[in-house]
């Protein structure tokens, strides 16, 4: 078999064989096919597409290129959720310990952030003390204890769909959906879990800017993830709008916790309620309504709240932070951000806020960079608020002063304002089972 | 600018200015930019074209990466020739001598073969005592004396396209038309003469497998020359049946000396017929049938068969040869094919024949391979010509007697027969200006 051949068959539109797939994956993970020869491939991807057949082997080539997670000393349902990434998603740490409460066995593991998006295991370790590196058979046992772990990705895991992600990243071959979908789902496969609930977003601050490009993605994502044996729902979500009002690493831990209190900013709690509802009905079957009602009661009465505390202090973080976030440390300088005309917000461009918030401390632009904690910002207003003209749009927190001024210019250029009451925005278009 | 930016671009169907072209090939050159994103944005190119004014945006920067060479001190009408490739196409030994002693200015650099057409290089070397490499001062003055110089590629001519047709060379990107188009034509650019004749070659033999693909890559390369200030002219001609009867180095050298001597096989001695008077044509302006008479006239007065040996005599090789062709030295091996079956010869695959051939010993496999210059096949046959069962339908010549079956194989494989005598073929197309 020569990879030659397999450029080619792709390129002249013929499907690939699970045998010449393999051939590829495991060459290129090897070394031995070159990268030259990998993104003229995935170029050939972009215009040709993949068939079901082909992206489900491409998937599974990909799950195992590196260790596979085997959670049977797990029993029980576990499940996994996944965000295709987005400005202000804090949605793991207020959906986990929900569905954890419900029963379900959330044993996930999680990335660090990289630009303006900041990672769920960077805002964990916002927490004093909590680490995020635990040796397998203590992961096993919290889960099995608890119900709940959340720890950075160990091991070797998808090594093919890391070498193939950043070399895509840097030939344009990024945008493509049989390539998006089994790097995405090879990593939950390699993760484990029997459930998979993927939050597939669209909108400016997301890969897919609409919701028939999202759509498409979602439908291709549970087709394969079903196909490779796990139970995969996807819910298609706005990301037109910054979710929730913080944004930044412990500001949005707090928001978090003020969520799973039964307070929060209405979209961040009604996406946390639909994806853990998700989570739920796809583990132990339930119908949607009686899942959501089952949601909205671990939070009323706490119990969601608890086992965020309880996995916090399992991983050696501070517990009361938990149920007292007004003593998490605070930056140096806050800056209200003013309105300078009157008018509805019309939209935000969430890109740009998070680079806004990413220049106060709060992202990284390297991977060697650290990151500042408590750095970020909060917002006074948002798409289809009414604002009066020296109204305070946001708070800027950063212990750099010198940022201020460009964080704010950027914030700035992300709004657009109407005159006129824009639509309310669409939260969640669908879920695809 | 950014590499990314240009391969995003122009994956997105837009065009490219002249400025991200001429980015793209000096960092390519100077090794800034890697392979992997050269193969990303050539596979693009493959899937979306180019435009006219990228092809000879490419061309000239391709042109203008390396040495060009300066044939100001040669006045006169200077021409080049350029085929694309074909089993057993000595046309440049016929054609090039013709135009010289019809007063045109042949200064020529010319291949190596690689795989299994031979390189005209190759075939003048076969000539005893032939030098292909001369200073840059003798190669110009011999031009101004007698008219004529053939020599291998000197300096450091067209980089980009070195490098770049290795890596399309195995990324599967070869089979693009502005590519193909931009690489020939800016080595004609670098080689400097005023007028430019294209043989673009059609068949299974050839790149381009139908009349129409050949078509369309000479009306591009024709566009690209003129554009860049060349004369540039191109004759569609068919590669379905080997040229000539004769296969091989020092062969290939035989059957070009029995056209200039006024015979010679049919096929062969009509498109050099053509070419040379198209090279004639652009030269002088003559019309079409005019310039055919002058070339049939210095074939049968003799000129064109003294212009190659004073060309041979010039470069050190064995200009007795050239009058005495029954001097070459011979293989040491013949065998002759013997038809199987009685018949029409209704095709011959003249790439599973190149192949055969160089079995011999003809060929190269790889760069570093020696040539065994006597090495090659006669053939008895053609296509259309009726063979009757134990008739000679090739004789071939070797060294290797271990490899003769293996080439009989190959050779065989490569004609079909059929009982109605076959169309005859095409032999010239078209002419393109």
């Amino acid at each position: 078999m020569r990879m030659y051949d397999i450029i080619q068959k792709k390129r002249n539109g013929n499907e690939l064989t699970k045998e010449e797939i393999n051939f590829f994956i495991e060459g290129y993970t090897k070394g031995e096919i070159p990268d030259y020869q990998a993104s003229a491939l995935c170029m050939a991807i972009y215009f040709n597409g993949m068939t079901s057949d082909e992206t489900v082997a491409l998937t599974l080539a990909m799950a195992h290129s590196g260790d596979m997670m085997d959670l049977s000393s797990i029993p029980g349902e576990t499940v996994d959720k996944h965000s295709t990434g987005g400005v202000g998603d804090k949605t793991t740490l207020i959906v986990a310990p929900i569905a954890a409460a419900l029963g379900c066995k959330v044993a996930k593991m999680s990335g660090r952030g990289l630009g303006h998006t900041g990672g769920t295991v960077d805002k964990l370790e916002s927490i004093p003390g909590f680490k995020v590196e635990l040796p397998p058979d203590f992961f096993f046992a919290q889960v099995n204890a608890i119900g709940l772990s959340v720890i950075g990705q160990s091991g070797n895991l998808t090594p093919a769909d890391k070498k193939l992600y950043a070399l895509r990243d840097v030939t344009a071959t990024v945008e493509s959906i049989p390539l998006i979908a089994s790097s995405i789902i090879s990593k939950k496969l390699a993760g484990g879990s029997k459930n998979i609930v993927l939050d597939v977003k669209c909108g400016s601050g997301a890969f897919m800017k609409t919701p028939e490009a999202a759509r498409e993605l979602a439908k291709v994502m549970v087709d394969i993830g079903n196909k490779a044996g796990r139970k995969t729902t996807a819910v298609i979500t706005n990301m037109d709008i910054p979710l929730g009002k913080y944004i930044g690493n412990s500001l949005e831990v707090i928001e978090a916790i003020e969520v799973l209190n039964g307070g929060g900013c209405k979209d961040l709690r009604e996406l946390c309620i639909v994806l853990a509802a998700t989570m739920y009905s796809s583990c132990f079957g339930a119908s949607y309504e009686d899942s959501r009602a089952k949601v909205i009661e671990v939070i009323e009465n706490g119990e969601a709240l608890n086992k965020l505390a309880e996995m916090v202090k399992a991983q050696g973080g501070d517990k009361g932070l938990i149920f007292h976030p007004e003593n998490f440390e605070k930056s140096r300088y806050s800056y209200e951000i003013k309105a300078k005309t009157s008018g509805y917000i019309e939209k935000m461009d969430t890109e740009k806020i998070g680079i806004s918030s990413s220049l106060l401390g709060a992202g990284r632009e390297k991977k060697e960079d650290s990151i500042d904690y408590k750095a970020g910002i909060i917002l006074g207003k948002k798409t289809g608020d009414y604002v009066t003209e020296g109204e305070t749009l946001a708070t800027l927190f950063t212990d750099k002063e010198e940022r201020i001024e460009k964080s704010e210019k950027t914030f700035l250029e992300a709004l657009t304002f109407s005159d006129i009451k824009p639509k309310e925005e669409i939260l969640v278009y669908e879920i695809i089972k």
